[in-house]
């Protein structure tokens, strides 16, 4: 099992709950591991094995853990089904949500068949793209509207996700449409620092850091 | 300045060095801070105006700096320029790096035109398929090979970096394939959970994650 870290941001200072924002982050990691012991037919998982699987402290997880309550006996662990439906619970997860894609390029279309997402409960549906060009043409089973219906589109579909795939250029700019419109969860596959209120939440996809902290080690491993 | 987090993963229990990994993921967004800053024509910052930016803790940022030297004056902070080439340096990002890319179906085309890697020193200098349909077709600049010449085209282009982007059902297979001819970075578009031997770093892009913890704060704005 591979550690996977979100990347979350936020106007500055904002803070719904008195939970980090960090704590927040790994909770989606947390589901995983235990759907990975639950595969495994684990009854029962201890915070140093859910720590080893994801290179923290069991400490740490506990720590974690008890912002949200008391999840685990001493000295008998967490019971894993009950565990994680409590996190999904707790992160939104035990409903689906709609979101919509701006921009319909290669990596837009490359989003929209995206396998992941609906399995877990996000179904784009709708897309927008400003080039005339595409505008009525069909992408997977969605109609690609102009930009200027994205606030009805958004209103009439209970959208709360945008999904960012426009270029750098473009992206600030889509972002506030998508901000205006009342979304306030952005998934930006930009390479921009987008600015947002303090009430909007942006996850940047950005593989350029990936790369970025892993040639650190292939540079220390050939010297 | 977005905080973004990478995803960086590796065999269990390999360390090539003291630093501890969370410390060495964090380091490309100190250059990207940096930049904001030098782009901004600052000579000088305090770790104070580092951490406004990343959301962190000053005494975390002076933490993260002091494993690789002394680089601030007490009271004057770090010089801009000369801390953001000593980071890059650090992280092997002086120098450009070869990578290839496995699959080359719509998320492939997406990478292969994505326009961040290049000016970081990323270059796809190579591209392969299963599909025999695929292979021997143009891509870019770049033609499409067989799986089956990842040995030799790894070695002969210099390659240090595969990027996945097959479906999720064939990813461990491709990235066995490409450990075997000696690539020790990946990163893997594929939501798998890849398994790899301690010497590899694996950097996982997973918008589901990113998702996963957005719904969270929708789902406590409006209950």
């Amino acid at each position: 099992m591979a550690i996977l870290r979100p990347s979350i941001t936020t106007g500055p200072d904002h803070n719904i709950s008195d939970v980090p924002s960090v704590v927040i982050q790994r909770l989606p990691l947390y589901v995983r591991v235990l759907a990975y012991f639950e595969g495994n037919e684990y009854e029962m998982v201890s915070s140093e094995q859910l720590a080893g699987r994801l290179q923290m402290t069991p400490a740490q997880i506990r720590k974690d853990l008890s912002y949200f309550g008391k999840f685990g006996k001493q000295g008998r662990g967490y019971n894993v089904k009950r565990l994680a439906a409590e996190l999904r619970r707790i992160l939104g997860l035990d409903r689906s949500w709609n979101a919509c894609l701006v921009g319909v390029g290669r990596l837009g279309r490359a989003i929209i068949s995206y396998p992941g997402f609906q399995p877990e409960g996000f179904r784009v549906v709708a897309a927008f793209d400003a080039d005339s060009a595409l505008i009525g043409s069909e992408v997977g089973e969605l109609k690609v509207d102009p930009l200027g219906d994205i606030p009805v589109k958004v209103r009439r579909l209970n959208i709360r996700i945008g999904i960012v795939a426009v270029p750098a250029q473009h992206a600030q700019g889509v972002i506030d449409r998508l901000v205006d419109a009342g979304i306030r969860a952005i998934l930006n596959y930009a390479p921009i620092a987008a600015q947002v209120p303090p009430n909007v939440r942006v996850a940047n996809i950005d593989p350029v850091l990936g790369l970025q902290s892993m040639t650190y080690y292939l540079k220390n491993a050939r010297g």
